[in-house]
């Protein structure tokens, strides 16, 4: 049956989105009853929509934006490497130099700012989850390579967030994202969540709590059979799975344990690479070792879409010993290495380095952290505010001395995102716990810092006579 | 074990490549062993490389610069977009104009120009990859809502090209790019590669040959159930495979079959979309009405990855209805409707409209297979030279009169492109058959064409001896 829509003249943007947009990750009948929500301009952390509403981001987008909206110097570098070389693509040997140039610097920053000197080439896309998607393929590969068919499986965390592709959402952690999509595939394990405020028993210590999940890992690893598990994912400070960052010690134990059965370590440093922690990188700031790197979002603060997958010399000797006969590795994008995201990325990295957003972030990190704690602290319904740089998460709980949940369903953090953005700042309400998620723009100064979190604590006092209801 | 790469001073581009850029779909040892090809500088159908060298550009990258290169109007546009609204996501509802335009401005082309105003919706991403794995994702959702569970399996076809994500490149039918990587995915079948001229039997007719492969596909349905499959995948023009046209009848009689058996057909038009053919779709062209149309490449010339997914009221309705109780649909990308993006896709398709692309396609298209058929008519080793639009196909044979194809691995048609990089133009060589592919911009002009074609005529004349020694 063929239904025609109706021409586009005469309706207004949000008719016109209600007839011809599909949404990522919305609801269809919120979109279809109450009509979008249209941004229209941003400069910096501030936004305005479309009825020139005043709006500070505190979550830079979707944790991307890490230079801030609207840097010109970013705009003339893509103009300029438009005219010059609108395109090419990578492919048989091909290359240009911008995209050479941010290779070498990306390597060269993984070398210098994390330690991570193995770290040997570096393969690009446009979004994270191409970037998972590659790595899953890539591990396939190697382990096909190395003659070891059977050493396949990969274990990522419950909570972990790793993409939307059929592969790398599988290896998301998140049931919600799996729903009605037949995900996870064949392959993929979650273990536990290192979250030791919502799954730390009572009385148990942090330290008790990293043993005690590290030892699930063990035991998933024994019973699969350690000869059939290649990688394990995991994003060094979870970030859609709630802000969460690592318990003590945490990953010098799974790092030991993956070296223990020759299983490859990969980094999901999609959020927080380039500056998000107050660190370059995060495998820097918790001192891990991975055979691959994913990144995407910080690398051009979202300005074009350009991912970047990092993969050591143990793995790429073993993809480069086998090459002559293997022939080429039949795996690329017709984005890779694209000349005007690298000549982007380049301009992006120059502002972060120029402007020093990494220290920056390793202060005014934790000064947001001080004024959100402090000005949470008697909350009734705030049971944690962590974070680490710029990522910051307020949980919302029924009970603060039970640390018990809202029910499933309730949202509260969604109740209270709503009346953020009435009150005119942007904070996200996270899919998995019920957290509220920080992660400004890096060069946020400490006044829009003071300023953001104003608006926040007026949009969670006129939340609460709600709050109570939900939570009785 | 940790290996430090060196550092990037002193290195000349070469070297830092060699040192640091996994190149996508590149064999590793070639690249190590002679270094990368480094492009420098583009406009119209014109290239330069590192050391200054012209060449014409008779693939417009990977099919996709369909305006040609350089375009100041899209390099003003960009720089523009990013200064007023360098991002943001449109999750949850969120949206802005430059995205709301380009949905509709898709759904308006698709209806007024390929007759298929039965499309409800666009989904956006940023790669072909991309949007063919959410189409994977969308068929599994929709007959889950359906309740039917073990509707899922999808068909493809043996030469077709979708993508190299783990479900996109399943989907693929190119063995080139499954080999190591453990592909295709349980439950996607490969059906007959509609190409007469190769896989046509002696005395067969093109119409008896169409009828045989439909057959193949019918009995092939037959055999696992049609209660199991969901989709089948096509190409309206199959492209990396060989660009090989549609034989008399075939997608009529295929799309009757998908009918009969509640078989939804995706049309991956992230080649022929917007104008390659000499009409704006493939679907208009051939006369499908798809359920899924997905698209990259043409919207935006290649200056900005995106790509587009479009749903049918059929899907749509399924998707809407269920919506109260399923809530959000849980898959999108970061850069999913990205502001710049959807900014720098109108004004490339003022472009296309504006200098009449289209039409001019419809127009050179045909001039360009006409040179080319009687320049190469002569030529022992050329057996069909065959085409639509600006996507011709030059297909190498050992033997003329027999159709017998070179041996598997000779590739006759990277010897011819290789010579015909040195003479200055950039034709592609396929990985599915021996074909060199011509796709240039759309912009191209008659001299142009005739500049090209002379300098491919003459590489042709370079490769003979070598063509004797790999045809004996």
């Amino acid at each position: 049956m063929t239904v025609s829509v109706s021409p586009s003249a005469n309706f207004s943007l949000e008719e016109l989105d209600k007839l011809s947009l599909f949404h990522p990750v919305t609801s269809i009948a919120d979109v279809q009853k109450n009509g979008p929500l249209i941004y229209a301009k941003a400069g910096g952390v501030r936004m305005r929509d479309h009825h020139g509403r005043d709006l500070i981001d505190l979550g830079a987008g979707l944790w991307c934006v890490n230079v801030g909206y609207g840097r010109p110097e970013i705009a003339d570098a893509a103009a300029a490497a438009m005219r010059n070389l609108s395109y090419y693509h990578t492919f048989g040997g091909a290359s240009n130099e911008a995209t050479i140039c941010l290779a070498d610097r990306i390597l060269s920053l993984l070398r210098e700012r994390a330690g991570a000197g193995h770290l040997a080439r570096v393969f690009f896309g446009s979004s994270g989850s191409d970037a998972n998607d590659s790595a899953y393929k890539l591990i396939r590969y190697y382990n096909n390579l190395l003659g070891r068919p059977q050493k396949k499986k990969v274990i990522s965390r419950l909570g972990g967030y790793h993409g939307v592709t059929y592969a790398s959402g599988s290896l998301t952690g998140i049931s919600a994202y799996h729903t009605a999509f037949d995900m996870p595939i064949e392959g993929v394990l979650h273990t536990a969540c290192p979250h030791y405020y919502r799954f730390g028993e009572d009385g148990e210590s942090e330290a008790a709590f990293s043993d005690r999940i590290v030892a699930d890992l063990a035991a998933m690893i024994e019973r699969e059979g350690p000869e059939t598990i290649a990688a394990f994912i995991a994003e060094p400070v979870m970030g859609t799975g709630g802000v969460l960052l690592p318990p003590a010690d945490y990953f010098a134990k799974v790092q030991a344990l993956l070296d223990k059965h020759d299983i490859l370590l990969i980094a999901d440093e999609v959020i927080t690479g380039f500056g998000r922690t107050g660190q370059w990188f995060g495998s820097g700031a918790y001192g891990l070792k991975p055979d691959i790197i994913t990144m995407a979002k910080g690398i051009t603060s979202a300005y074009f879409p350009v991912s970047a997958t990092a993969v050591s010399q143990r793995v790429w000797r073993v993809l480069e010993e086998a090459s002559p006969r293997m022939g080429a590795v039949m795996h690329g994008f017709t984005y890779s290495g694209h000349p005007v995201g690298s000549a982007v990325a380049m301009a992006n990295l120059d502002i972060v380095e120029r402007d020093d957003l990494v220290a920056k972030t390793a202060e005014n990190g934790p000064y947001m952290l001080r004024q959100l704690q402090a000005r949470l602290a008697e909350n009734p319904y705030i049971g944690d505010v962590r974070g680490v740089g710029l990522m910051i998460g307020v949980e919302f709980v029924a009970d603060r001395g039970s640390r018990r949940a809202f029910s499933a369903g309730l949202g509260p953090h969604r109740l209270v995102a709503r009346h953020a953005l009435e009150r005119g700042v942007l904070t996200r309400a996270l899919p998995f716990i019920d957290v509220n998620s920080f992660s400004p723009p890096l060069s946020i100064t400490r006044a829009e810092i003071d300023e953001g979190v104003d608006r926040y604590v007026t949009a969670l006092a006129d939340a609460m006579p709600a709050l109570h209801t939900l939570a009785s």
